[in-house]
């Protein structure tokens, strides 16, 4: 199982690696086989190959200025899932906006994120 | 479908009635149907009456002081789902602890709570 110590880890290089823009990078994190889910509900990306095309999209259509862990990790007892407060300040269609979201990641036993899926909706995209 | 003010609605409510020690108004924003795991991943309870007991059991053990919404609700495009970040000040077995809390909630279309999964474990319990 992931230790707290290495869920809190991985929370803050997810959000480093998108301020630095490096989609590879960031689709590391991920099992070979993860899925991911962003937002929470729409179809569900599987594989790292889908996952690292949807970062590199993502990170050239949004221009994350900085994303960062905003409040405490949580974590479930047994270090398979945790709920990650987060916020990302970007620039969407040339408008500087702030967004707020919580991701939900799951992790398998090498410690590699085994699902992720994003809350965040119309609602929580804000002028920055 | 829910709508954005009707979800803020329900997690300040929520927050509020817990801090009131009111079981019965908790458990009257939920479906007589739901399903509540908290934590996340234990076995769920399912119907209002183990949703009571479970809330009148946990407001006698953990009798909590303050119970706050502690940054913005996360909410689905479709009104479906909210992410909630909470925090909860009580006393357990004589100490004083806060703990953090990510609440995923689902309404049906009458805008009750028609699930609940509750992220947080014992990393998140600490002395107030």
């Amino acid at each position: 199982m992931a230790s707290s110590d290495h869920i809190r880890s991985v929370a803050e290089r997810y959000a480093a690696l998108i301020t630095a823009h490096d989609a590879d990078g960031v689709a590391g994190l991920y099992a070979d086989d993860a899925i991911v889910e962003d937002p929470a509900g729409s179809a569900p990306l599987v594989g790292r190959d889908e996952i690292l095309a949807f970062y590199r999209g993502a990170i050239e259509r949004v221009r994350p200025e900085r994303v960062t862990v905003t409040g405490p990790v949580r974590m479930l007892a047994d270090g398979s899932t945790a709920a990650i407060p987060l916020q990302s300040r970007s620039t969407r269609d040339g408008r500087r906006v702030v967004v707020d979201i919580i991701d939900i990641f799951t992790f398998d036993e090498a410690g590699s994120i085994s699902s992720m899926r994003a809350y965040w909706g119309p609602e929580n995209v804000n002028p920055a």
